[in-house]
């Protein structure tokens, strides 16, 4: 059906690389109905309506406050005529904690930010509950934006009974792995995936396998499966003594980090050529994440770059997965996504009203 | 947000092997609400409402009547309290017609029928124009309900631009590539195949390229790009002499066919050893789909079975190709992908009440 855009007013929280990324493509691409209510860094707050032409570097003219209480702008949204929206680009827990109040609020919110879906159990069902109330827009929390999470809403409305989930869900990850398999040093591949913008701010989120647990508790969710963080296997390549370290310590501390990936890949399960950091999903709720030995005739073994693939088994589904394969990573496609979801909440909240 | 079921009212067209799987499956499943109004196969019509124990079994108990006009049937849908749906489970060109008329007056169609959906660019406008007023689900119609239409249907309405497709798109030839592959003679694998219902019902329709043509047209339209059957380059496996046969006498001419294929593999472009029936249309136009020969490292290449595997590069997409991979054929994940697209229009439908 024809579905003619609404107007939104939004509010972007965490304007860094991905959030710059959108903001731009909203400058140039948004429709001119639509108004950037608010931008917000961890310090700073500008509050809007903002100038279109400024929407790409909303800070450059100091016309911005102290960030304080997030409740203002978000009363300003809601009392605004347009659709109000909340998009989530930051990495912070302080926000994620929010979307469940702002969702209950009628606030809909749009999130690369995957602390929210990735919550404890004891926080989930409010979640959940909320976003029956507004929509939520998770594209991005997971493979970048590849159609994984919109596949497996589908299935589960549909009563299709998911029984597996396997993939390789780190853009990051499946490009350490591709360079470990030919022999590079772990702290070598990572620095070229940081300064690209390829990985977490801090990259143990990614080594550490956490980023990956958390897009499988996504996934899982999504797919109406019952999955937490606490409930995963999680093989960490993060070796101990570098944990607490802070980031910059870290960062220095290559030789240590390359000695014990080195061991990770001696001790991977499996006897294949090629590694991958593989998730993996149960129906019986059995779930883990790790550094996996593939055979070349596996489906996970044939990614190359920042590669995400994605098998979903189902009782359809049951000889051949249904798969999804992508860049799992990027501005541009993380973005897109972000971009995307906005669309689909501008045409399907105008088609009720 | 939250999308309560509501009550569909449902006509069902071409009981063959897909529309009895969905019938047993809108039998065991579908909401109580749910009314089954008609069923009609090329000669005879059912009324309803039918008991929902007879479903799977329409014409069992001969209390149907000739199928005369359809439009009487289509009358009572439009009167009925629930919302009008149209299955085409058939591969009628006249119930592909009427498509566009049934969409026009406020049935919503659900269909696994290409027909109208390739139909010529003089009639797509009609049909893409009725399309805005009721839904219309072609889920089922490429890849057997993979969530590729979806994917570029998305893609177009965040304003995206596709600037190629390119995939394996026929379970069947897929299946037929893979034997011819390892040695084997097309009659035979054909005729395996056709047992197990995984062709058309004429197989020259899967084997001269035009359900295969017919697929990437609809997925370009889905797209949003501009592209007809007339305008594509279809290399066809079936001999010339065969062509105007009966269907028995074509079944019957195995050595005619097994001669003309082996020629077909002999001049397939490529120079890799694996063999893939490919479809391929650029953002310039040109189309084509034909028998190729694809190296090792061709994602293509690695499909088995009935696998179908559509590659979509877009501004975004564009170092690494969107994919999505799994059986392109089947009885159950087609009925699946019909189910799928009733589901969504009782939720969308409901929403907007």
């Amino acid at each position: 059906m024809s579905r003619p855009e609404s107007s939104l007013s939004i509010a972007l929280v965490g304007p860094g690389r991905v959030g710059r990324s959108l903001l731009e493509r909203l400058q140039a691409h948004a429709p001119e109905t639509w108004q950037l209510m608010a931008v917000a860094d961890s310090t700073r707050l500008r509050r809007g309506p903002i100038e279109r032409s400024e929407w790409a570097q909303p800070f450059a003219d100091e016309a911005f406050q102290p960030r304080a209480s997030d409740r203002d702008w978000q009363d300003e949204l809601l009392r605004r005529d347009g659709i109000p929206v909340l998009i989530d680009a930051s990495a912070s827990a302080e926000v994620a904690d929010a979307h469940a109040d702002c969702l209950a609020r009628g606030i809909h919110v749009v999130t690369a930010n995957k602390l929210a879906m990735a919550c404890p159990s004891s926080d989930w069902e409010r979640l959940r509950a909320a976003s029956e109330r507004s929509m939520y827009g998770i594209s991005a929390t997971v493979g970048a934006g590849l159609p994984v999470l919109d596949s497996l809403r589908e299935l589960r409305r549909a009563g299709e009974p998911v029984r597996r989930i396997r993939g390789v869900l780190s853009g990051s990850l499946s490009a350490l792995s591709e360079g470990l398999s030919v022999g590079r040093r772990a702290s070598e591949v990572l620095e070229t995936l940081r300064r690209d913008g390829l990985t977490e701010p801090d990259p143990r989120t990614d080594l550490g396998g956490l980023d990956v647990a958390r897009k499988l508790v996504i996934l899982a969710r999504e797919a109406g499966l019952d999955l937490s963080l606490d409930a995963l296997v999680v093989d960490s390549l993060v070796p101990e003594e570098l944990a607490a370290l802070s980031l910059d310590s870290f960062l220095r501390s290559g030789a240590v980090l390359d000695r014990h990936v080195a061991q990770c890949v001696d001790r991977a399960p499996g006897s294949g050529r090629h590694l991958a950091y593989v998730a993996e999903l149960e129906v019986d709720g059995r779930a883990c994440v790790g550094l996996r030995r593939l055979d070349d005739g596996d489906s996970l073994a044939q990614l190359s770059g920042q590669g995400n693939r994605i098998e979903v088994t189902t009782e359809c589904y049951a000889a051949a997965p249904l798969s999804i394969e992508g860049p799992g990573a990027g501005l541009e496609v993380t973005a897109l996504a972000l971009w995307r979801d906005l669309v689909r909440i501008s045409e399907s909240v105008r088609r009720c009203r």
